[in-house]
C-alpha cells in the first residue's frame, strides 16, 4: 500500500486520522494512559525477564499469512501489535513461508496446502481454532488455523492471551471449539445518543438521530468483542426507533458495520414491529399482511444490498408499551416468523425476546404473577417459530434483580432456538457507581439444572441448543458500554464485559479463573494487585445483595424510573408486578401451586417440589417464592428479619472491607486508576450505609422487631440533623421516609440562600473521621463546609449527578451521599459546625452527621 | 472569617477561585496527579506503617499561633496541608495553649511570653530559627520559633521536611541560620510574556505587556522559594524593559508583591539605565545630574508607596547593549549608587551585575580576553559601592559554561557586597530537554578557594561576607521556570532549583544529600528509586561536559543566538569574545601572563601559579588556561585530542545508561512522570550523539589524528543518507559541516514533497533496533515513515520546536534529532526504506540511519 496521496506539498501524505490509528494501533502502545482505554488489550511490556527472555527466543520473527480477508490482516496486525507492547519486538510480514521459524496463519484449507503434512483436527466448528507448532525443514512452524477467517483471529486472539499470562510458549498445542453458536452483544442506545440504562456516558454510535462520523470507537469496540469471540453486535435500543433502518439510514448503518467487519462482527440491529406502518407507509402492521410481509422483504434485501453480512434483528413487541401481534390477533411466532423468513434467505436471524409482560397488571389480584409471563407467552408456541428465529430470555424470570431463580422458559423450549440475555450494565446492581462483580451471579444461572431432561439440562447447555437439538442458541449480552474513556465508567466494571464474553465462549469456566485472567490482563501480574483486586470482585456480588435485597425478594428500588438506590416499597401497589406483598405480618410473593400464583409449576420436578415446599426452598431465594412472617426461622437459624439486619450490618461491613483492600494496593496500581477507583469505592460505602439503613428502618417499622444486636435504630456516633441548632435550615421530611435517617433531613430555606447546622461534641478528645450524610441531586451545586472550634476543616461541593445525567432528583435514596472529613482532632465541648449555600433547586440537604474513631 | 458573602441564592458564596485554591491548597493532596506541579512538596501519604504510626502518636493534635501576621498564616496553613497530606490528620487550630500536647508557632518575643521558662538560642539571626520540644504542665509543646515571621516560615517548612524525611521527632532540637543574608531568585520574562533563556512555557508573571490577572502560579511560586529559605524573587529580564516600573506597571508589580507577601518573599525589578530618559520625560540619563538623581528617588518612593516591603533592583548596565554610566563617563559606582540612595531609605537593595563585557571585541588581538572583563571593570571601585549595592557576579568569568575556572572577582573585591548568580535554567548545559544536575558544578566553584586571605576563602564564604566582613551578600539565581505545569520542562529539572535554594541556605550540604532529599520529596522513599535517581543525578552534569566541550574549551556551540547544539567554531571570529583559538597545530586560550592575555594574574598566589603554569594546570581547565597541540599529553598520559575522542564516546554512553537505569523504575515511578523523562532521555541519547560526532569529527579534521580505537568516521552500523538510493531526495551540505555525518544529509527537493531513501541490509539476520537521525525544524511538521521489506515498522512525526518556539531553524547541531524502532527483525538481503513528505520550510531531512543488535 502506498500511503502518498497525489497531492502539493504541504498536503499530509497520511491522514491526521490514519497517523493518530496507526500511532494508537502499533507504534505508540508503550506511551498509552493508564485510562482504561485499552481495557484488557493492553499488551503491557512484561518485566518478568525470564518470562521475556523466554518469549523472545521461542517466539518466531516472522509472521506468514495465507489469507487476504480483512479478518486475517486484523489478526496479523493485532499479533503485531501485541507482540510490540509485550516484547518491544516488530514481528515481520510475509506471505510465504521462510527459511526459519515463523508464525503461520490461515484457514484449514489454505494450510493443507502450505503444510500437506499438517494433521488439522477433524473436529473444529466455525469460528474454533487450533494453535500448534510443528517442524518444517528443521524450522518451527507456529500455525493458527480455524474452519474460517474469525477462528483464526480468535485463534491469535488466543496467543495473545497466552503471552499476556506469562503462558510457555514451547511446542505449543490448543484447540478450542465456542461452547454455543451464538455470541452476541446488545446496545441500547438510543438515535438521540443517550443510552437507556446506559451508565458512562453517551453513545459511541449515534448522536442526535444519526451515526457519529468518526468511527473510531465503534472499530475499537468491535476489536475488544473479538478478542472474546463475540461475533455479532445489536447497536440501538430495543425499544426500538423505527427510523434506524429507514432509507436514511441504511448508508449509515453500513459505515458502523464496515467498522465492525475487520473484526469480524456482524452488525444487528433493533426492529420496532410498527414499522410497516411507521416507515412503510402502510395502515397496517398485521404479520399475516401480505403487504406487511412485502415490506419486510423489501426491506430486508435493502440491507443486505447494503450490508452483504448483516446479522439481522432484535425484537422486543408487545411489552412494555411496544406494538406487537396481539393488535392483529396474531402470535409471537407469527410476528417472529414474519422478518425471520426474508432473513433466512441471507442467512441473518431474528432475536425475539422472551421479556414479554402485562405492565399494567391489577396489584390487588393475589393470583397474578409477572415471573409466569414469558413462560406463559412462549410455551404453547414452541415448535411453530422458524429455525433462524432464536427467543432471548432474560436470566430470571423478572428483569435482572441481584437475586432470581433460572427462567423455567429455557425448560420449557424444546424445538425453539433460544439465547440467554444477561445483563452487563449494572442496571438494579449499582449503575457501576457499586462495585459488583456479576460473574459469579450469571454462573449460578448458567450451570443450574432444571432438569429438563433426564441426565441433566443445566442453562448453559440448554441455550447452546446442546440438551434438545436446537440448530443455534447462545448468549446475550446487554453491554451499554458508552463516551466514557474506560467504556463502562467504573474502572472494574469491564471485568463484566470480559467475562460475558469469556462464558459465551466457554461456560464451563470459574469465576475465578475469569477474574483472574481480567486483573493480569487489566493491572499486571503484581501478586498482591491480582490477589486483592480477584478477591474483592468475588465478593461483590454477595456484599451488593447483602446490602440491598435479600432472600430473593426482588429489587427494593425505585422499579419504574432510575432503579438504583433504596424506596421499599416503590415496587408495591403498581401495574408493573414486581411485588413484594409486605405488610405488617409478613412479607414474599406466594408462588406456589398449593396457595400462591402456582408459579412453581412451570419448573420441572425435582425443581419444582423444592420451591414449592417452604421446607426445601433456599434461603436465598424465599421471599421470591412464599409468603412469611418476620419471625419465620430460616434454615440458617435465624429469623427473616434478624437475617435481613444483620445481612445488611454485613453488607455494608464488606464494602468498607474493599476501600482498606484498594487502599493497600496504593504506589502498585497506576495512579489515574488507583484514584478512580477509591473514589467509586468511598462513594458506594456511603450509598452501601443508605442502602442499609433504608432497609433496616422499614424491615423494623413493618415488622416492630428489633434487631437482637440493637444496631438499627440505634447509632451512638450519629447526630441526626433534625436536631442540631439550625440557622437559615429547616426540618422537611424526606420520601420515602425510610431514605433519610429518622425520616427526616434539612434544608436550606433562607432568602439568601445560606444556611448553618451545629452541635456540640460531648464525647471524649480524640482524631475522628466525620462523616456528612447529604443528596447530591442532579439540579444544582450546593456548597458544604465543615467547621470544628471555628476552623474549616473541609470543604466539598455537591456536583454529582445522582441518580444519572438528565433527570432531575429530589433528597431520597438514589440522591443519598456521603462525605467523609478523615482525622480531625475533635475535644469535648466543641462546636461542630456545617455552613452551606444552596444552588438551583437543590436546597444543599443534610441528613445526619456521622462521627467515628479515625481509621489508620 | 465569615465567608458568605451577603448575595442572593444562587451567587455562589465562595468563589470558584476560593474553592479551586483551597481545595487544592488543603483538602485534596492525594488526588493531585504526578505533574509535577507540586514540585518537592507533594506530602504524599506516609506509606511505612511504623513511621507513620510513630507520627500518629508524637506529633501533637493542636497548632497554636501567636502571631497574626500573613506569613505565620501560611505556616500554620502549610503544616495543616502537608500533615493532612502525610498522614490525613487535620491539625486543629488555637490561639492558646490547650491542655494538652501542641504545636507552638511565634517569635521569640511572643514565645518568651507564653513560655518565660523558654531559654531560646541566643546566636539566631534573621530568618533563622528553632526547633525544639519542651515540657509544660505535663504537655510536651513542640516550639517553632525565630526571630522574625520570616524564621517561623521557614522552622515551619524545616519540620515538614523532617517529617517528609521520615525523621523521628521525639525530643525534637534543631537550630539553623541561614548562612547568607541574600538568597534571591532571578527571571528574565520579558513584558510580553516570552522568556530569554526559558525552556519551559512562557512566563507565569507576564502577558502582552502586562502582569497576569490570575496569579495563582506566581503565589504557588513564591511557595516553593520559601520552602528553601529564598526570600527574594525579581520578575523580569535583566535585559530590561524601561515600562517595567512606569506609573502604569506599578499598581500591576503590587498586585505580584501582595501574592509573594503571604510566602515572605521580596518583590525585586530589573530596571534599564536609560529610565530616567525612556520613562522619565528627561533628556538625560546621567547619575550625577540632579533630575536623574530626583527622578530615581521620586520613583523609589512611587514603589514603596504601593510595596512597602519592597525589595529593589536588579541593574545590568553598560554590557551587552544595554545603557550603562560610560554614556556620561561615570563609574558603575555611579550608576549603582544613584539609585541604591533613594533605596537605602527603605531598606531596598540594588544588585549591580558583575556581568560586563565588550561584545565587539577585535578577535584578532591575542591580548583581549573577555574572561578579564568583570574584574578589570569592578575591582578598582571596590569601596566606592554604597552600603546596599551588591555586585552580582556569574560563577565563572565567561558565562555558564559546563567547566570555568572560579570567578577571579570573588577574590577581587574586599568592600563591596557580592552575589554569586548561579544558573538554574540550563542555557548552555542541554536546556532541560538534557538531564544535567548542576549542584555538583555550583560545589567545585562554591568550595574553591581563592586565596583571597591567608587561612583561606572559600567562594561561598567570600560572598556570604564571611572573610572581609561585607555587611551583605550571598546567593542569586537564575531560575525562568514557565507555564510548564512541571515549572522546568524536564521532570528531574526541578533538583536544580532545590539544590540552588538548599544551597543558598546551606552551602555545606553535599550534592549527594540534596540529590537524596530532593529525590525522596519527589518520587517517594523507595531505595531503588532513590538510589537511581540520586544516581543519575550525580553523574548527568560529568556525561553532559564529556559528550559536548572539553577540558575547559568553553561552549562549542553557537554562542550568538540559541546556545544548544554542537557547532565548534561558533564563537571563533566574532567580537563576542568566547573564543577557542583553534587551528590546525592546537587549541586554546592562552591566558597565562607570560604568553598569553594576562587573565591569570587576576587571582591570588598560589592559584594564579596553578593556572599559569602548565605543569600544575589541572586537566579539566587546560584549554581555558593554554593553547597546547592537539598532541599535548595530559596528566592523565592522554593526548589531548584523544582525551577528547574517549571522553565523548564515554559520556554517550553514560546517557544511554541513564536510559537503562531509568527503563529499571517502570512501574515503580508514576506513568505520567515515567514517560515524559523517558521521552526526554531518549532524546538526549540521540543528541549527545550528534554532539559527539560533530566535536570528534571536527578534532579529527582539524588535528588529522586518528582515534587510536578507530571509532571516529568509522560507524561500521551507520549507513549515510547520501549513499542511500534517492527518489524526490537530494543530498545537500549542512552548515556547519561537522553537524552531519559526512557533512552531508538529504532533504525532499521533489515537487510533491515527497521522498524515499532505500538501501539494502546485506549484514546478518536477526533482530535489529533502527535509528534515524534526522532534523527537527521549527518550520515545518515532515512525516516519515520507516519500511522493512515492503513492511511499515514505524512512523512518526518530525513536530518537535527545536531548539526552541518561535526561532526558525535550519538542520544543523540543534535540530539533530533521532527515532529509533526498536525490536526490527532484519534478514539478508532486505530493502530499508525511509518513506517522508516534507511540510512548509522542513523539508524532511535526513543524516543517516543506524542499525544495531536490538537491546533487551
Amino acid at each position: 500500500m502506498n500511503p502518498f496521496c497525489v497531492a502539493k506539498n504541504p498536503l499530509p501524505f497520511f491522514s491526521r486520522l490514519f497517523v493518530l490509528l496507526a500511532f494508537i494501533s502499533i507504534f505508540a502502545v508503550q506511551s498509552h494512559a493508564e485510562s482504561g482505554y485499552d481495557a484488557w488489550l493492553r499488551y503491557e511490556l512484561i518485566d518478568d525477564a525470564t518470562v521475556k527472555s523466554d518469549y523472545d527466543q521461542s517466539l518466531p520473527a516472522v509472521i506468514v499469512t495465507l489469507d487476504n480477508s480483512e479478518v486475517v490482516q486484523s489478526a496479523r496486525n493485532e499479533l503485531i501489535r501485541g507482540v510490540r507492547g509485550m516484547l518491544d519486538r516488530t514481528l515481520r510480514m510475509e506471505t510465504n513461508l521462510p527459511d526459519e521459524n515463523a508464525i503461520l496463519l490461515g484457514t484449514l484449507d489454505e494450510i493443507k496446502q502450505k503444510l500437506p503434512d499438517f494433521r488439522a483436527p477433524t473436529d473444529l466448528k466455525k469460528d474454533g481454532f487450533c494453535l500448534r507448532t510443528v517442524s518444517k525443514g528443521g524450522h518451527k512452524i507456529l500455525v493458527i488455523t480455524a474452519p474460517n477467517d474469525r477462528g483464526v483471529l480468535y485463534g491469535t486472539f488466543r496467543l495473545l492471551l497466552d503471552l499476556s499470562l506469562y503462558k510457555p510458549m514451547a511446542d505449543l498445542d490448543e484447540k478450542e471449539n465456542p461452547y454455543a453458536p451464538v455470541r452476541v452483544i446488545n446496545l441500547w442506545d438510543n438515535l438521540s445518543g443517550a443510552i437507556e440504562r446506559g451508565y458512562a456516558g453517551d453513545s459511541i454510535f449515534w448522536k442526535d438521530g444519526h451515526i457519529v462520523k468518526d468511527l473510531t470507537r465503534a472499530s475499537d469496540y468491535a476489536r475488544l468483542l473479538a478478542s472474546l469471540g463475540i461475533d455479532g453486535c445489536s447497536i440501538n435500543n430495543v425499544n426500538a426507533d423505527a427510523r434506524a433502518i429507514d432509507n436514511e439510514h441504511i448508508p449509515e448503518l453500513a459505515r458502523v458495520a464496515a467498522a465492525f467487519r475487520p473484526w469480524g462482527v456482524r452488525l444487528f440491529v433493533s426492529i420496532n414491529f410498527g414499522s410497516p406502518k411507521k416507515i412503510g407507509g402502510l395502515d397496517t402492521f398485521d404479520p399475516l399482511d401480505p403487504r406487511v410481509i412485502a415490506f419486510w422483504t423489501n426491506k430486508v434485501d435493502e440491507i443486505y444490498a447494503a450490508i452483504p453480512d448483516f446479522g439481522g434483528f432484535i425484537m422486543k413487541a408487545d411489552s412494555e408499551g411496544e406494538l406487537g401481534p396481539s393488535a392483529y390477533g396474531r402470535t409471537h411466532a407469527d410476528a417472529a416468523n414474519v422478518v425471520a423468513r426474508p432473513l433466512q434467505a441471507h442467512g441473518g436471524i431474528v432475536f425475539y425476546r422472551g421479556f414479554v409482560y402485562n405492565s399494567h397488571a391489577d396489584w390487588h389480584n393475589l393470583k397474578l404473577d409477572r415471573a409466569k409471563a414469558a413462560y406463559d407467552n412462549f410455551h404453547h408456541l414452541d415448535g411453530q417459530f422458524d429455525d433462524n428465529v432464536i427467543v432471548q430470555i432474560k436470566n430470571g424470570p423478572i428483569d435482572f434483580q441481584v437475586r432470581e431463580p433460572a427462567s423455567p422458559l429455557f425448560g420449557g423450549l424444546e424445538k425453539t432456538a433460544m439465547a440467554i440475555e444477561l445483563q452487563i450494565t449494572q442496571e438494579y446492581l449499582g449503575q457501576q457507581r457499586h462495585l459488583c462483580f456479576e460473574v459469579p451471579m450469571w454462573k449460578e444461572t448458567l450451570d443450574f439444572d432444571l432438569h429438563a431432561k433426564r441426565g441433566g439440562s443445566q442453562v448453559k447447555a440448554l441455550v447452546a441448543g446442546k440438551i434438545f437439538g436446537q440448530p443455534t442458541g447462545g448468549y446475550a449480552g446487554v453491554a451499554n458500554v458508552g463516551l466514557d474513556t474506560n467504556w463502562l465508567g467504573h474502572p472494574l466494571a469491564m471485568a463484566n464485559l470480559y467475562g460475558f464474553g469469556r462464558l459465551a465462549w466457554d461456560p464451563n469456566l470459574s469465576s475465578e479463573q475469569i477474574a483472574d485472567e481480567w486483573t493480569k490482563l487489566t493491572f499486571g501480574h503484581d501478586p498482591q494487585v491480582v490477589e486483592t483486586i480477584t478477591d474483592m470482585q468475588l465478593n461483590s456480588w454477595r456484599a451488593y445483595e447483602n446490602y440491598t435485597g435479600p432472600l430473593g425478594v426482588g429489587g427494593l428500588t425505585d422499579i419504574i424510573e432510575v432503579h438504583y438506590g433504596p424506596g421499599i416499597e416503590s415496587c408495591e401497589r403498581n401495574g408493573w408486578g414486581q411485588w413484594i406483598r409486605a405488610d405488617t405480618n409478613g412479607i414474599g410473593m406466594d408462588r406456589t401451586v398449593a396457595t400462591g400464583t402456582g408459579y412453581t409449576a412451570q419448573y420441572h420436578p425435582p425443581v419444582s417440589d423444592r420451591y414449592e415446599s417452604l421446607k426445601t426452598c433456599p434461603d436465598k431465594l424465599l421471599l421470591f417464592f412464599h409468603h412469611v412472617s418476620y419471625n419465620y426461622v430460616l434454615h440458617s437459624g435465624k429469623t427473616v428479619v434478624q437475617h435481613v439486619y444483620d445481612a445488611h450490618y454485613q453488607g455494608v461491613q464488606e464494602v468498607q472491607h474493599f476501600v482498606e483492600q484498594w487502599k493497600s494496593l496504593q504506589g502498585k496500581v497506576d495512579e489515574q486508576r488507583y484514584n478512580e477507583t477509591l473514589a467509586r469505592l468511598e462513594y458506594q460505602v456511603g450509598h452501601a450505609t443508605e442502602w442499609r439503613d433504608a432497609v433496616c428502618q422499614w424491615f423494623y417499622k413493618m415488622s416492630g422487631i428489633r434487631d437482637k444486636f440493637n444496631r438499627v435504630g440505634n447509632d451512638p456516633n450519629r447526630i441526626e440533623a433534625e436536631s442540631m441548632r439550625l440557622n437559615g435550615y429547616q426540618v422537611f421530611d424526606v420520601t420515602p421516609w425510610e431514605t433519610a435517617s429518622g425520616g427526616k433531613a434539612i434544608h436550606i430555606v433562607s432568602a439568601d440562600g445560606h444556611g448553618s447546622a451545629g452541635f456540640t461534641w460531648t464525647n471524649k478528645p480524640g482524631w475522628y473521621d466525620i462523616a456528612v450524610q447529604y443528596y447530591d441531586q442532579t439540579n444544582g451545586v450546593s456548597q458544604y463546609k465543615l467547621l470544628v472550634a471555628g476552623q474549616t476543616v473541609d470543604q466539598w461541593l455537591a456536583d454529582d449527578m445522582l441518580p444519572s445525567r438528565n433527570v432531575p432528583s429530589l433528597p431520597n435514596g438514589h440522591t443519598s451521599t456521603r462525605h467523609t472529613a478523615h482525622g480531625v482532632v475533635l475535644r469535648t465541648g466543641d462546636q461542630i459546625k456545617i455552613e452551606a449555600a444552596a444552588d438551583g433547586g437543590e436546597k444543599a440537604p443534610v441528613d445526619y452527621v456521622e462521627i467515628e474513631p479515625a481509621s489508620d
